[in-house]
């Protein structure tokens, strides 16, 4: 298995993603290896620096860098020898198996879109966000802003994605897949939830388990797997967010609230699309930058595109 | 002024609505009286273990109680002699100038739209609750709940009812208006958000800011008021309640997190009728009952269906 990952992304690159990349190498399984895209001058400086073997990795040199203020589609298409252009060319041509980038989020996007693609049957793809609980292992989120506007038949597929994901990556048996709303009972909601509830209930393909409510989040281990259209969801990941950064910027250290560090919870999977892509947060340290890696490889070895196939076939 | 204070609604009641009644009583301006609405007798009786003034208040006696399971259409329809029809009824006719309650919500509403009814010119009235933010006054949210699928027109009078209550409840001179959206950039959102920035920019009815995010709530003092449908906006509250609850579980004490507490936020005004509506939480105690009489007070004072009336006419 080969695991890109994009050094030049995110606001410490590269320090700290090479540093991240060395931290994630020592925790591989066999067989696995991360190739580095970026400037490999300063890679293998950092590596040297670091006394860490730079036989661990590959390095694909690209002397291109999209910065994060950047139009996305723009500077994917004009900058061809960027570590993202180039790491999604290879990622498409299956020279790598998945790619992990801290970087500009719509750089990623325009890149999974225009190479990798969306998978056959998908209507439309979506972001997932892994948003902390009472346990330890996260509720999967999703959409988180990718389609502000979704229908049932949309958010229908995001509930097989979401399980899908928490089964083979989480390790979850039957994932308990709900619908956000903002009601308990059956007939709350917008036109869409109402809709999504009658087609998601008696579902084969998922664990239907009902609405949820926004109390529901963030502590609950109610659903394993929130489905929402990309505008309720990204609204209410960022209010979460907000409200962690103030924990923090109230003196309050507490081991539930650490949760929220985005450095533990993990980066955003693209759903639906024929590869494995993780967008990992702009302020990304190595620590999370390991994690981000590490994430991507458990993502890969889950292999949910061939798992979906076999669900709309 | 005749404040009408439902004494049969809430987990408490009624002895944490006499209570705070009477809490209240001893704040009202010259020439305001509360009436309360319920068992008299039990009224009189916890008067005089308070040893309070019976003369503070007046008494319109009810045999009835719409209780928090009932449903709420067929409650208010049949329980003619409750606390709530009978105080609804008064408050139609003009006999009250304002109705509280920490009763059954969806009784609440039918009351007012079966009675008061939806002011000439609104196309659909909304809840709105006081959200907290860094500052003394709160960030006024609305819709939170009543309308999930709000068209942009709709919105707009959202921002219209806010704008007037944040100039008029809370002082705000010329109220900042924003739009609840997944981007800060005018072209962001799902197609009713966008058409609603189109519509509210250049208002002349309102001070249009432009649209805030997620992380935008519960601290930053950015808007003053928050529009959004009735399903993000519900969702988002009851994130943050849960947020708070957290922190209480936690066993963290912040004075900033305390603004979160429900007693000290206010209760939730019905916007867009033809008279003074305000819900207050099913759990209140007697400061929170205190407070939203207190609160009902101000939204009568600042005559908002009068303004209202002004702006569309």
């Amino acid at each position: 298995m080969r695991i890109g990952l994009d050094i030049m992304g995110g606001d410490f690159a590269p320090q700290a993603t090479v540093q991240g990349a060395i931290l994630a190498s020592k925790e591989l399984a066999d067989g696995a290896k991360i190739v580095l895209f970026g400037d490999e001058k300063v890679a293998r400086e950092i590596i040297a620096a670091q006394n860490a073997d730079p036989e661990a990795f590959e390095f694909v040199n690209t002397s291109q860098v999209i910065e994060m203020g950047d139009h996305p589609a723009k500077a994917f298409a004009q900058k061809t020898d960027s570590s993202l252009a180039v790491g999604f060319q290879m990622l498409s041509a299956g020279k790598i198996d998945g790619l992990a980038s801290a970087g500009n989020t719509g750089a990623m996007l325009v890149g999974t879109m225009f190479t990798i693609k969306t998978m056959p049957g998908v209507i439309r793809p979506c972001i997932a966000a892994p948003i902390p609980n009472k346990s330890e292992i996260p509720t999967l989120l999703l959409d988180v802003g990718l389609n502000p506007d979704a229908k049932p038949e949309v958010l229908y597929q995001y509930a097989i994605f979401g399980s899908l994901y928490a089964q083979h990556v989480y390790g979850i048996n039957t994932p308990k897949v709900a619908l956000l709303n903002l009601g308990s009972e059956r007939d709350k909601g917008n036109l869409v939830a109402k809709a999504t509830y009658d087609l998601m209930e008696n579902s084969q393909d998922f664990n239907f388990i009902g609405n949820v409510e926004g109390n529901d989040l963030f502590y609950s281990t109610k659903a394993d797997v929130v489905v929402c259209d990309g505008f309720v969801g990204n609204v209410v990941l960022k209010a979460g967010e907000a409200f962690y950064k103030l924990t923090r910027k109230r003196g309050i250290s507490d081991e539930h609230f650490e949760k929220f560090n985005f450095e533990n919870v993990g980066g955003t999977p693209i759903m639906g699309v024929n590869s494995t892509v993780i967008i990992g947060h702009g302020i990304s340290n190595e620590k999370a930058i390991k994690n981000m890696v590490l994430q991507t490889q458990r993502v890969i070895e889950a292999k949910l595109p061939e798992k979906f196939k076999e669900i709309i076939k």
